[in-house]
């Protein structure tokens, strides 16, 4: 079998594993994403729990089968709890997802959490490609990590973050895993156009890595979440194609996806980064 | 007439008072629930108002005429205003629902708050069966409340919290509505296996819960407020069975009710808990 | 050409800048509404971002092509955050729009807040009648600003605003624009009796409007933005009559107008005030 079946074997037990074990994810997101976040996680198979204050987020860290780490809109005791929840999740080896929403220059609060959040290890980090390359320490934000480059480029990019972390996802046009176990990078194509057109979307991608790192490793995991999102979105597409009803139609496929649409519609290409 | 159709005559009344009467209803809830809760109360025929800041709870209280309370997600500035709001509540006969959110062991910070909460007497409790159960000072949660249990089972689980409430309702499979002025359960029936699979389903129950509070005594509230989500959800299947999809027809249902619909399709049993 | 036409001309000049140079808009809106006026603003062509703590406030004003506050849910650091993106928007010379909500005497702290916001002189100032007949300091609330007022009573009761503001719009059965530098009353007609009973219309009103301004002059871009609510409002009611269809159904259609709906459906009414 090619290393390629194998990993969409992978991804196929993680989702039947995801909807026999509905596994409770710390969720603490913006403001803008906890409705979608919760219903995404839900219609997945999950059960998410938004639990974001600081006098809370020890205890339940330590009940949950993963944490999801979402800095867009971030209140003072909000960045308290996620700090609390990081080093929990560290210490008691809960896998957490990193979704360093906006990190940059710029936006300089929120960046100096993020760099203390990564001293706690997330499993995986995830973001849009000019997150990753500004968070990997590159200055020239503007090229950024999209779907022209190939995969050395993104490799190259983001490989700093890998004594971080076991993996990185880059969304866009076509997503990029990069797994520090596999040596390699994983590229998921599918979804469409109008997903970025729909807020907190990119969100709910990193929560659902989450939800499947509770019950999968951590590259399987989000293969498992940008897979479930590309074929949701590419089927949803094929029924809706304006913002409000694709948006219907894509929860609608992120519920009724199964083994045999991972099966039919999977399109992922892996790429060795020995050299 | 029987007791049945009396109480079911008194719902539909409560759904015409509350059209008539657009009762203003302050909703202090969770950052999950509270577009939604807003929607399915315009939808329902309510005012819904969100105010949630200890520096204007006491002044919009006072001209609220019901007030739902929902702990999901507090922070410390909503924990103060709902404690201010519960109190100016109780002393300005504003009636008031609690919706428990996650109490239990582990989420010490709001389980305290609703202990607190508990003293300025909420006219209705409302939560699902784990959550009232532990609140009802039960410490087998896992055995909680479902819809396998018989309503003397409910009677006894709940009982305790009538000290501090003229009703409480838990929601699940059925719902049952715990009466202290009947001293009756009364059970309801109807909805749809999808609605746990929708966020915040709960959450805006409780709210609409206040909504009927605001132009009916407790028990006829809790009991329109569950009898219009069980027969919307039962009529919105009908439509439509994925989540996204099911969550557009629940709203539309919600919004389409009228006494008609009520009484062709309600589903209510009354057990007498005198003995 | 008619002005009324000139005027049809430059939101159609608009509604193209929108789509070109998706400005960046920062909102600061409340918790019911955040998700809905992102999704909104995406859909309509601009870019959100909704930055709304102290501590990165002022940073992102001064990168954004236009600023949206909206005070309907304040908390401590939200206000102060608001305070601190007014000023720098002012300084700047980023357009900014102030929407009230729940301006009065009953909600003090947020009304205090509005006080203060004004000092420093939003370019458009957009609320419901009696949101900005209150602003304005009429102290007859109930008689509001309605549809059956004709336009000298609306410039009558919004005119104090004038000196904080270049332009005034007021939602309601018809919209009214009230612009200093045309010295004129726009009535737009159009939009949906459901609109009022899905929440946050108004407030995504407000923050499109904003996005509107980052790409024309202050009349025009209140124009627009009531324009485009108007038209989509009024299309969407064609293909669905009940709120949670109707909402989807909205959303579509503001994605979907383009400058020949604006042509074909567009219904204004230009008042000269000058007497």
């Amino acid at each position: 079998m090619s290393q390629k079946q194998q990993l969409i074997n992978q991804v196929i037990e993680a989702w039947r594993a995801l909807q026999q074990q509905a596994p409770l994810v710390q969720c603490m997101t913006n403001s803008v994403a906890n409705n979608y976040v919760a219903n995404i996680l839900l219609a997945a198979g999950a059960s998410p729990a938004m639990i974001d204050n600081p006098f809370e987020a020890e205890d339940f860290t330590k009940i949950s089968a993963a944490l999801s780490l979402n800095i867009g809109t971030p209140t003072t005791e909000q960045t308290q709890a996620m700090l609390i929840s990081a080093k929990t999740a560290q210490q008691h080896q809960v896998p957490w997802v990193l979704d360093p929403v906006g990190y940059g220059a710029v936006l300089k609060w929120r960046s100096e959490t993020v760099d203390q959040l990564l001293q706690f290890h997330p499993s995986i980090i995830r973001g849009n490609a000019s997150e990753i390359s500004t968070l990997a320490g590159n200055n020239i934000q503007s090229k950024g990590v999209d779907s022209t480059l190939n995969s050395q480029d993104v490799y190259a990019q983001a490989k700093s973050l890998l004594q971080y972390t076991e993996c990185v996802a880059i969304s866009g046009e076509s997503d990029f895993i990069i797994s520090k176990p596999l040596n390699a990078v994983i590229q998921v194509n599918g979804g469409c156009y109008l997903q970025p057109k729909i807020t907190a979307t990119g969100c709910a991608l990193g929560a659902l890595t989450a939800a499947y790192h509770a019950v999968a490793p951590a590259t399987i995991a989000a293969l498992a979440a940008h897979i479930h999102f590309a074929i949701a979105g590419k089927l949803a597409f094929e029924h809706a194609q304006t913002v409000g009803s694709f948006n219907i139609a894509f929860l609608d496929y992120v519920h009724m996806l199964d083994d045999n649409l991972i099966q039919q519609y999977v399109d992922i290409e892996v790429v060795d980064m020995e050299s």
